[in-house]
């Protein structure tokens, strides 16, 4: 090794002893005889004394020195008189006797610190220098941690991980595949996986009955700025397994992570069904950190003559607490944020609770005080609290309440960042109505299962049909979701026909899996968590980018190496492919 | 769970416990008044009795299900009478009270049995059949083992994993890249990774000082049996180190996985030159389970009239112990063996040193007894041996030599699958001559640094200049390589130039390793093992095909999904692209 210690490591204990150290320049500062350096690598920080009149010539070479230049260092450790107990290592000092030059650095285009002065573009080209700030190497500590205690937490379940093939098939089912040209097949093209799903359930039938894999996926989709063309994926299957099986398995995982990475013990995880969520909080994906759960009014608020409720298929409200006093200002400024075209409501209407017991609202025209008081029960509401309410279409307005109950929540900070509550969202419907295409798409996936007691109604109601499916949710974000299998080839045939697929069809696209299934496959489920997504959320950020180690942007380009690129003339020929010209 | 157990744990302390047990019906015997079913799953085999006498309805339809049906069975765990102890569940049995079919299953195309009697192309349309087997089940076993295994040893010494992308950018050096075009930035391509290279030198730069991964990569070659164009790759970069530093991280490795996967303690490793391994055993990835070394005999027998020999620019021979009693007919078999085209000697020189101190030679005519006494010495032959000499052009016979010193290893049984013999091969050539191109070549890579001593010789001899490069080999397999890298700007000025690059090209292809470079590199290196390999040959196999769950043929086909295959008009119209038919 170059070095005897890195710079994370040296302590009052080594006092004495001589030492080598290799790294980068961080920090310089001359005070007037003296020049202290901070020596920076991946372990920490490390303080370097040159003295002027102990060795002026090695202190003025030091002074030449650039940020980010690359040295090698020869000295004494040594106490420090003006110790930093913050740092490791801010008891002791090196003082220099020797060191070396091991590379230069151009002036890096931004500042190396917690806080850059780099815009995110700068940062992106130049992620090398990037990665080397505090927060982007905590945040790939954090991921490798992550990915070893998942390893370690199902490995002792007796999962084995077992890697599936990258190149696969092309599926015309769900989201886009990336395709990659065969040169050894002309004409013909592999896929790269959006998931394992396929090859999880052949495992599952081959026998593996606990399998999982740490595994990249593949999207090509218009991206978001939380989404990447690729992204890793926590990918499991279970044999012989209940829903609740598999429920507390990774209930389990979960909780060991949390434990483990964060030393946190999170409660067990509430399970409550899709109708529930939707009727409560107005979307699949609640964040339950706070209540401020839906409440319905249609009961209490049809009927007085307001045309705006009367013809309302549904009326529904959150209570704001102790949110009573809000100004005429601030209640506008939720009528307006409740109207833009993102939300989409035409108004909000407000029942404020009086200190004294008397109720104001917006709608008091047509609502007297005995009205608004059965409301404020229905809320639970005490004095001093804030009623919200919307109404319209179901669907649309519990998708508005539901931005709004987070707004609310944001205003009142109770969406603590260091505060996890996942929970199980369970019992989803089974198929979903495609408007565009007129008819039912999957839900989930096509081999998901139907519940056993909704079998019946696959021909003559599909969409009530309820799904063994199940998400986890962490404060409000999807971490994963899966479902139990079906594994019988007449039920497959009933969904898929469901689905409006024609036999020929499903064989064509599903052949190989439908195949498998008539040589004993065992019953069985499974689930995918979006790793980046949980390690953004451990992290305490809505951006999976920073937890990425070379991200694409929305265009899915890598601007660093400037990918993707073209290929030359013989790489196409080679391929037998052509590029059509617009 | 729909079991209480598998059917690998029950055991004498389970006596007289109720049972729940699922898997799959892997054999049946019916033996008068008792039927005997082998229940498998994963963990192991359990066996099942149903009995004429107390319960025969039961009975007969137990005697209905076939090989391969999925069931699930409650019952009693007694004790067996006729104990199988090599089996962990041989002591007990259980006595079924119930069972119910799961699943029904086709006959299998093929006994799922250790040797089976399908065919490789049928075991592969059928992988999840033929991952049923015990011999596939347990190589999987062993992958995963010495994944964790390694990721434990790795993760102890300070290496962080950290996942590179896969969507990256075509490089026309080395092996052709498969291609993946991009729809959002059409008219580009990314491409599939022949390796994280160039991404873990910017880890590297980025200060992660020790770096791994367990990755697939990917390489578009025409294949061979041992080839696949996706394969695993254990990945390592280390920054601060000198080659020794690698070598020994990495001998610790594979002593690691040897000691905890197959409770092997492995000798350290010899280190021997290049040079070395092809003078003494005329290949760079020598088999050293035996000795045999080459001697080479230019000295001794040139200039005796023997025009082969005199014209010869190589002379070289082995020596097989205690082969002198070799037969006129196992004789002609080895030199028909030499004379094989794939071998391409022209013939075999043969002595017989004879247990009286005689020598026997095939060109007695040109040799007398003292000349030949001579040779005997060179080889440190006994009465008994017998000396194989081959001569002819220096690079040609030394590949010849070595194909026959592998034969004789086979004949004599030295090459022994339970003996683990590995060493490291290290000063390589930098450069290799390309005749096609007229042009020399990087033997690794070409960010491969030159040995110090040697950088004077880049301009004037760029053949002689040796690498810090090194090479893993056990057994006469090569396991992986690496380097010391060039981190300095102007050496790799330097290389580009030796390799015939201009200014342009390499900033064009290498441009954003080059830019890295100005900001601080560290010194740093690594290696690469070839991870599918490693884990065959733990697993006493020459075929990497049998450890990867779902393998492609020769022809880079997955013949059970039936991929590569044509995609659909729409998808290549969103692409903007268009097959070129012949």
């Amino acid at each position: 090794m170059l070095r005897t210690h890195t710079c994370g490591e040296l302590n009052p204990k080594n006092i004495g002893e001589k030492v080598t150290l290799c790294g980068w320049m961080q920090k310089s500062r001359d005070l007037g005889g003296m020049t202290f350096i901070d020596l920076r690598d991946r372990y920490g920080i490390t303080q370097l004394v040159f003295n002027m009149q102990t060795n002026a010539g090695l202190c003025e070479k030091a002074r030449k020195l650039g940020r980010e230049f690359v040295i090698s260092v020869k000295g004494t450790v040594e106490e420090r008189s003006n110790k930093n107990l913050k740092m490791p290592t801010g008891e002791i000092e090196i003082i220099v006797d020797k060191f070396d030059v091991l590379n230069r650095s151009k002036l890096p285009p931004f500042t190396i610190e917690d806080n850059t002065d780099g815009g995110e573009e700068l940062r992106m080209k130049y992620r090398y220098l990037d990665l080397r700030r505090n927060p982007l190497r905590k945040n790939m500590e954090l991921r490798h941690k992550m990915t070893s205690e998942t390893r370690n937490y199902l490995d002792l379940q007796n999962f084995i991980e077992i890697e599936t093939p990258y190149l696969i098939k092309s599926t015309p089912e769900g989201a886009r595949d990336f395709v990659v040209p065969s040169r050894m097949n002309q004409g013909e093209f592999y896929a790269l996986p959006q998931s394992p799903q396929t090859f999880k359930q052949l495992l599952m039938i081959a026998g593996y009955d606990r399998y999982y894999q740490l595994v990249k996926c593949f999207r090509d989709e218009d991206l978001r700025a939380d989404r990447q063309p690729e992204f890793t994926q926590i990918d499991c299957e279970m044999s012989f397994v209940t829903q609740d099986d598999i429920l507390n398995t990774f209930e389990g995982l979960i909780k060991h992570l949390f434990e483990k990475v964060k030393n946190i013990n999170v409660e067990d995880f509430p399970i409550i069904s899709y109708d529930e969520a939707m009727k409560y909080y107005g979307t699949d994906k609640p964040d339950i950190r706070f209540e401020m759960k839906f409440v319905e009014l249609n009961n209490l608020a049809k009927g007085s003559g307001f045309k705006v409720f009367d013809d309302a298929e549904l009326i529904v409200g959150i209570c704001a607490e102790a949110c009573g006093n809000y100004s005429r200002k601030q209640l506008d400024k939720l009528t307006d944020f409740v109207r833009k075209p993102q939300i989409g409501a035409k108004g909000l209407v407000y029942v404020k609770y009086n200190e004294d017991g008397s109720l104001k609202s917006s709608v008091d025209k047509f609502f007297d005080q005995k009205a608004l008081k059965t409301w404020a029960e229905a809320f639970n509401a005490n004095p001093g609290d804030l009623l919200l309410i919307l109404s319209g279409e179901t669907g649309h307005i519990r998708k508005a309440l539901c931005e709004l109950r987070l707004e609310m929540g944001n205003r009142l900070e109770l969406r603590d960042k260091n505060k996890f509550r996942p929970l199980w969202v369970v019992d989803f419907p089974l198929l979903e109505w495609d408007e565009e295409n007129s008819r039912f798409h999957a839900m989930h996936h096509p081999f998901t299962s139907p519940k056993a007691e909704d079998i019946q109604l696959l021909n003559s109601e599909p969409g009530k049909v309820r799904a063994n499916a199940y998400d986890l949710v962490i404060n409000g974000v999807e971490i994963g979701g899966g479902s139990i299998r079906i594994f019988n080839k007449e039920l497959q045939k009933k969904m898929f026909k469901a689905l409006g697929f024609s036999e020929e069809q499903a064989q064509e696209q599903f052949g190989f899996l439908m195949n498998a299934f008539e040589y004993g496959a065992p019953p069985h489920g499974g689930i995918a968590l979006g790793f980046d997504r949980l390690v953004a959320l451990f992290g305490g950020s809505d951006s999976i980018r920073d937890f990425i180690a070379f991200p694409k942007n929305n265009s899915g380009r890598d601007v660093m190496i400037d990918s993707p690129s073209t290929i030359s003339k013989e790489q196409l020929d080679e391929l037998k492919l052509r590029i059509v010209k617009e």
